[in-house]
């Protein structure tokens, strides 16, 4: 099973220093070895009470993988001669039976890593062995638990043999025996036991139980350095991006005994309280016990704050040394200890993960207690962390009252934060048709594969019973921002009966549940759902004051609404850097007026083309003549526009709809005084307004199968074709954003002249505003000029009305490849700029949002051939180049142009640090991300305060 | 209306020469002269006789506009002294009635331009001098014909005086004295008409006609710079990209007579006859005319052959000019001579313009006269020359059968070459409707507006009845590669009755008729349409070998069938650059099993995915256990796809598919014996295969409404569900390309098989082979990777079988902005590139190729915010620079990297000359245009030789 055969192979003239003792690391040597062996190498040179120990290098790792699976050169001689400092500092010796020496053997990457191998205690364990110890400690029940540990340990770990097969053995004698508790068993039962155990590894793995200490050494080296490529371990670095090639670090220690009596213990404790922030040692411990007891939950612990009564010297010593190294370490730690007869041995110290609640507190705290700065306090704050405070969730009191009345389902594995609440649905295809009927639903399912997605898509949230943190449905979710409980396992789901069950509970399909994404909690029914109160987050408020005295972006929102930019103003936006002008359209009172606009623009627009262009033609100075001719036309335009229909509805639609957008610019304009807005012109293409085609088609077909008379489906058949004659292959890339305005111009003219007129009405009144008006999907800079010789004469003649100056820019998007790479054109024309990162990378990447998702996307990152959804993190080698490229180039033509970001990048951290790098002026997101991107702006300029230096 | 003040402004001390007598200009001063200063000043140098002049330069128009429409200082005075000097040389005085001096004022670009200012003839004359010039020619009659010329032309051009005005009088003066001819009118009326004319002047512009010569040379001068602004130079200018501030020259010269008698007259010729380019003089002369009678067409001139007998000595000194200006000028000259009473004056020479055929055997003629280089030759020769010589096109006997069967109905303008025949429909959505019918069509139009693009896509031709070269009409046919006839003024069509007529002659709706676009004739009736016989053109081929000398791109061929190929390589193909499997797809006996492949994806890869996974981790050392494991698994995965009816379905069509695909391959393979063929595997949205959704939804729809038994339609309910999974919102945008070949890779592993099984067949018949396989729609190195780790181990194994060595390569296509912008990453796992522009262009606008051209690209033309079809023309700002990056940054990854074009911009010259100049190895356009890219290339390559030797 595992090869080694290192030891056989001559030594050679190796000088690679691949193995240190505890005393030559420091707590600074991460990459070499890894975060266990860096703390306690930290912990032994800062004086601190650690059993004595060896760190084997990553660096070894790697060289034990180049090699074949084979110790490099060397480095079995230099663990054979740590192992003799070992003996002579514990006066002990491995695999002497008179005083052996014990070991613990434990993997230490660079960075904590589930699914790599944790830790064999009692190495160095045999028959002989143990006897020695028995005999040392008086204890033989204590010897030889400690054996019967150590070969189940080994044979599950080492060996990889199912840890069932122990565990019947060991119940077996336990209910033989009567007894309750595991110390119920005497030394003879623990003897028999470790006998059968050893019976267990020879029949699994066809060889004996090793019994020289020096082999078992080996084999659990070798095994460690083995789980670095092991499945689980390999799958969690590719999903966190992980390189392969750090490799982990190997930590032989000698061992301390907790379980040596009453004046012996074990225990772990944080520094400060990881739930809360709260400066007060936080831990747990039990006296009697070795470390996988308190792990195991067999046994009780204590709170650490009892170790005051029962050991008041050690918890003093142990109080102060977790105030030492969080002056040393400057973060909460998270520390692993025994009690050996009276004596504190540290085993372990970490940096302490911790709530997002107690990430913002201890980061405030510390920064008030001068351990750190507040640039440090900014980046010991997740993004995430602030997202989660500002999550919807529910109310701790609801929760209580529900779990009160058994309604607690169960707690799976937090997987997307975040709460939900909804009807439980089995299938994805039910799931989504009752969404888009507009009931809030919850997908439910055994586990979700690709052909789920568009079942996830509607949904308020995903619960599954199986999978982890970085299964499918665990992965779509938080690249959907949804919330996402999985791993359930207590559900017993039957999807033929549509029922899902725990214990007695059953939940129908359509029942009714609640999960909090950010805890695991399932709960039957509905539970309210709390809107954050940011004003009362008094500690995040100071970290994200903090963050704007750093950060160099500007914090904008995307907001449609007066009070979705009074909402963002709150949070600390800076301005609204998009505000969708069509979103105004799709209200109930508007449509129609809109619907009556679109159907007759095609028509009018034909007929006032002529009018407009005579009208040019008409301005300077003209031969008396011509003049007189172009007049006669122009007479003749305008009666035949005059005469039609189309033009009268068009233009009354138009009057209707300015009436309307005036009064929602007016909102919000007003909300954000003095701030800038942005103003986006009409984007989407028209037939989103209209009824659906395909409705439409039913009804007409329908009614001409069942032999109805024309007139009976005359109107459906006029809106059919009309509907018909705007469809196209493919509207994203269709007639949108400038090429209607260039078009119709008389829309954009209508929604420039309610943009400007809400503004001079404002400034009337006093009050001050900054409209951008934002011209969408440019693509050559001809478009850009053409628009703006229909607007800016509007624009003009509005704002001359006003009695103070109404000032105004107009601008564009950047939202499709060509106008990023004709930037510099285009910025002679545009005072804005602002990235259209959603359609960016659309057309960059050639993938329909629409589709996509569903189609292949999810499969894609289901595979790993993207990490992560394009539309979620920005693409950098791809998007990123673009915007970089279009941003020096606009800046060359117009230095003072105005760059900014308003997809949904402009929300999402990672995106947020691009953009603080190519020097973008500021960021836009939805009012609830603002915060979240204070924060991410803060530390994008602490990470690249050098770089900012050289722009 | 023509404000001319410059010569009350001081002189000042200004130094610019803004005049120069011909004779101090030179042939090679177009930029200053214009073409027509130049050629004169040329040939005056040359010692030809010239009538002497002088020419005011562009400058001088230039700084006319600057100085807002007024002389610039100094350049009047330097007229007056020109005006001097031409008074010493000709021994006449301007304005002295004993012997004036009479003048011609022309404008003269640096590029022959249509609607600038043309020609003012015999100006100088007033009441006074036209007597003097009665006397000194004894002939009253020339004198006032002259006079009333003088009058007519300066009114009209100088002073914008509708020619009608003019027209009516002298028409009505010679209905009154029955004249027949304008000759028949004698000095008397002619006198009495051009006092009319004067009346006529002054009640138009308010002002008399000026009397005073110098008067009369400001304002012709005037006139002159002001037409370079006018409306239809400037909308010229634009469309021919010609730059608005070249200005143009004036010239002022002598006037000589070709109307004083017989021993006088006036001609045009050229040095080679420009229709067949025979070396021979060919043009006409005639007898006692000045220029205008020839233009006008009032009497029918003379052939040039006929002077030989007239006037065998000017004759003899005509061929001996001609011949000398050919050996200076080193090509075809088109000039223009008057002979005045026995002496022949050179009025003009210029570069002659030539049918295809003439450019074509001059090109070549001229090399072998020892004129010109090869390069010369091979840049004389237009690529449109060489594609309008391998259009489709009408035999010249048929046309003269037609003629003499009255069926020639008239002669319009050539706008776009081409021969088309088709049903004559008068309005764009019947012929939209009855194309897709599969009917030939051809648009009949008055004019055509962006509204009619839709029935222009798919007709034959178009033909319109008003409307210029440039019209939309026009500019969109060209852009579309279509036939297309416009002006044809004849046509009266009348769209109420749906007919159009010439005299007698009545088309209707449907009727079919047969146009020429290169010649403008339209015809009643079908033509025969015959094939360009390649191997008949020797002088073509001729230059093309040259042009294959001189190129360093290699010119490829698109091509889905055998026949297509050999095709390809009769004209000169080097290699297949685009073979489309899915065309083949679409035969008929191969759609059952294509659908069924498709219909039976989604559900087969699933349960072969696993199978697929499962195997691949079976590769390697593995522990037994997990061996084991992995295998019961395995037998599983199996079993579960053994009991699918949807795996059973998906595999039976895949063999079906790979016996027909086997030998498609070996036919092209075969065809192509020892080129490369560049095969790319299955590209377009799946639903391209299956039935019309609309369809099937109204099948169902109609047999719901009318209460039919579920059974009878089930099939197309069934289908109906499929294909609706399958829509997309934005299927270019979609699952496409290597987007199926990662969801289902047994269809590209079935193609894969199917070329190499091919090559391999072949290669054991001794057929040499070189196939590439292209996988398209890559956006990130990780896709190809992926695919070619499911394509590789199939490549292997099929060639494995082979006795001799099989070559092949993988590659992708660039064609979305992402794939550009990584090259440098994806040129890691592609052994070459192909652009594929259409795509790239379609994402790098966001133009959706489907819609975009008749929902607004044909406005944009119009409105001229492009000059031209981003999809015809590369857009090198946008797509090429793209391109461009992925040139360099592909072959820094990978040094031999191949790289070519396979878009539809591989056939267009201006395309081909950017894919020059960023070092593509190859392009590849359709068959036919393989001589038009082997003559572009060359030209390329001539073109850029100096920077070349940069590269």
């Amino acid at each position: 099973m595992v090869q080694v055969s290192a030891a056989e192979r001559p030594a050679g003239a190796e000088t690679t220093k691949w193995v240190y003792l505890f005393r030559e690391g420091s707590a600074d040597m991460r990459d070499l070895l890894g975060g266990k062996g860096a703390g306690v190498a930290g912990m032994t040179r800062a004086g601190l009470p650690v059993p004595p120990g060896f760190t084997i290098t990553t660096q070894a790792c790697n060289a034990y993988f180049a090699n074949r699976n084979q110790f490099p050169p060397g480095m079995w001689d230099q663990v054979l001669a740590a192992l003799r400092t070992l003996e002579q500092e514990s006066g002990k010796r491995f695999g002497d039976p008179s005083n052996p020496l014990l070991v613990s053997v434990r993997s230490g990457a660079k960075f904590s890593m589930p699914g790599m191998m944790d830790t064999v205690l009692n190495l160095g364990l045999n028959d002989e062995t143990v006897e020695g110890l028995a005999r040392l400690t008086n204890n033989p029940r204590f010897a030889y638990d400690a054996y019967r540990r150590f070969v189940q340990m080994f044979g599950r770990i080492v060996l990889d043999i199912p840890a069932e097969k122990f565990d019947e053995v060991f119940e077996g004698y336990k209910r033989r025996l009567g007894a309750k508790a595991d110390t119920d068993l005497d030394a003879e039962a623990l003897k028999q036991i470790t006998q059968e155990f050893k019976e267990i590894v020879r029949r699994e793995t066809g060889k004996p139980f090793p019994s020289d200490p020096l082999e078992q050494l080996r084999l659990a080296i070798a095994a460690v350095f083995d789980s670095w490529m092991g499945k689980r371990a390999v799958d969690y670095r590719n999903f966190n991006k992980i390189p392969h090639d750090l490799g982990t670090a190997v930590n032989v220690q000698m061992m301390v005994f907790g379980n040596m009596g009453d004046d012996s213990g074990t225990g772990v404790a944080f520094s400060r309280n990881p739930e809360t922030g709260e400066n007060a040692l936080y831990g747990e411990f039990l006296p009697n016990a070795q470390g996988e007891d308190v792990v195991a939950g067999i046994r009780t612990p204590l709170p650490i704050s009892k170790m005051q009564q029962v050991w008041p010297d050690v918890y003093q010593q142990f109080r102060d040394i977790a105030h030492r190294l969080e002056q040393t370490y400057r973060d909460v730690q998270d520390m692993e200890f025994t009690v050996e007869r009276g004596k504190l041995y540290m085993l372990q110290t970490r940096t302490g993960k911790r709530t997002a609640k107690a990430a913002v507190k201890i980061a405030v705290d510390m920064v008030q207690e001068g351990l750190i700065s507040k640039e440090e306090a900014v980046l010991r704050v997740e993004p995430s962390h602030v997202e989660q405070l500002l999550l919807p969730r529910f109310e701790q009191k609801d929760k209580q009252a529900a779990v009160q009345a058994g309604r607690l389902l169960t707690t799976g594995i937090p997987a997307s934060p975040g709460a939900a609440v909804g009807a439980a649905i089995f299938d994805a295809d039910r799931a989504e048709e009752r969404a888009l009927k507009g009931e809030r639903v919850i997908l439910v399912r055994p586990e979700t594969s690709p052909e789920d997605v568009h079942g996830m898509i509607p949904a308020e949230g995903v619960l599954t019973a199986r999978g982890g943190k970085t299964s499918h449905a665990a992965v779509v979710a938080r690249g959907m921002g949804k919330p996402a409980v999985v791993g359930a396992e207590a559900l017993a789901i039957d999807l033929a009966k549509r029922t899902m069950s725990v214990g007695n509970t059953t939940i129908a399909e359509g029942d009714v549940i609640s999960i909090d994404g950010s805890t695991g909690e399932v709960i039957a029914g509905e539970l309210p759902k709390i809107e954050p109160r940011f004003s009362e987050e008094r500690e995040l408020a100071q970290i994200l004051a903090w963050a704007d005295e750093i950060r160099r972006l500007g914090c904008w929102a995307n907001a449609d609404y007066p009070r979705d930019a009074r909402k963002a103003r709150e949070l600390g936006a800076e301005g609204i850097g998009l505000c969708r002008t069509e979103h105004m359209f799709m209200e109930e009172e508007r449509l129609p007026y809109v619907q009556q606009m679109i159907l007759s623009a095609p028509e009018a627009a034909k007929l006032l083309r002529p009018i407009r262009q005579l009208r040019e033609q008409l301005v300077g100075d003209l031969a008396d003549d011509t003049r007189a001719d172009l007049e006669r036309k122009l007479r003749q335009a305008q009666a035949a526009a005059d005469a039609s229909p189309a033009v009268k509805r068009y233009l009354e639609a138009l009057d209707r709809l300015l009436e309307f957008q005036r009064s929602d610019f007016v909102g919000i304009l007003e909300a954000m005084e003095g701030l800038p807005v942005i103003i986006r012109l009409i984007d989407p293409p028209l037939h989103e307004f209209l009824p659906s085609h395909e409705e439409l088609l039913k009804r007409v077909v329908a009614a001409q199968a069942t032999g109805q008379p024309a007139a009976a489906y005359a109107e459906d058949a006029a809106l059919l074709a009309a509907v018909e004659s705007m469809r196209e292959q493919n509207p994203m890339l269709g007639l949108r954003g400038i090429r209607l305005g260039i078009l119709y111009p008389e829309i954009i003219q209508m929604q420039t002249r309610a943009i400007l007129e809400a503004a001079t009405e404002l400034a009337e009144r006093g009050v001050e505003t900054r409209p951008e008006i934002m011209i969408p999907l440019v693509g050559d800079v001809a478009e850009l000029r053409a628009v703006r010789r229909e607007l800016e004469p509007v624009a003009r003649e509005v704002t001359a009305k006003a009695s103070k100056a109404v000032h105004y820019k107009f601008g564009t998007m950047i939202e499709i490849p060509r106008a990023a790479l004709t930037a510099g054109q285009i910025a002679s024309e545009a005072e804005f700029f602002s990235f259209g990162t959603n359609d960016l990378t659309q057309t960059t990447y050639g993938f329909s949002r629409d589709d996509a998702e569903a189609k292949f996307l999810a499969y894609y990152m289901d595979q790993k051939l993207l990490p992560v959804s394009p539309f979620q993190v920005l693409d950098r080698a791809g998007v990123g180049k673009l915007m970089m490229m279009a941003v020096q180039d606009g800046r060359a033509t117009r230095q003072d142009l105005e760059v900014g970001i308003c997809g949904e990048h402009g929300g999402d951290p990672s995106s947020i640090e691009f953009c603080h790098q190519i020097g973008l002026d500021y960021v836009s997101a939805s009012p609830y991300r603002v915060p979240v991107a204070r924060l991410a702006a803060a530390q994008a300029a602490i990470r690249h305060a050098g770089s900012e230096k050289d722009r």
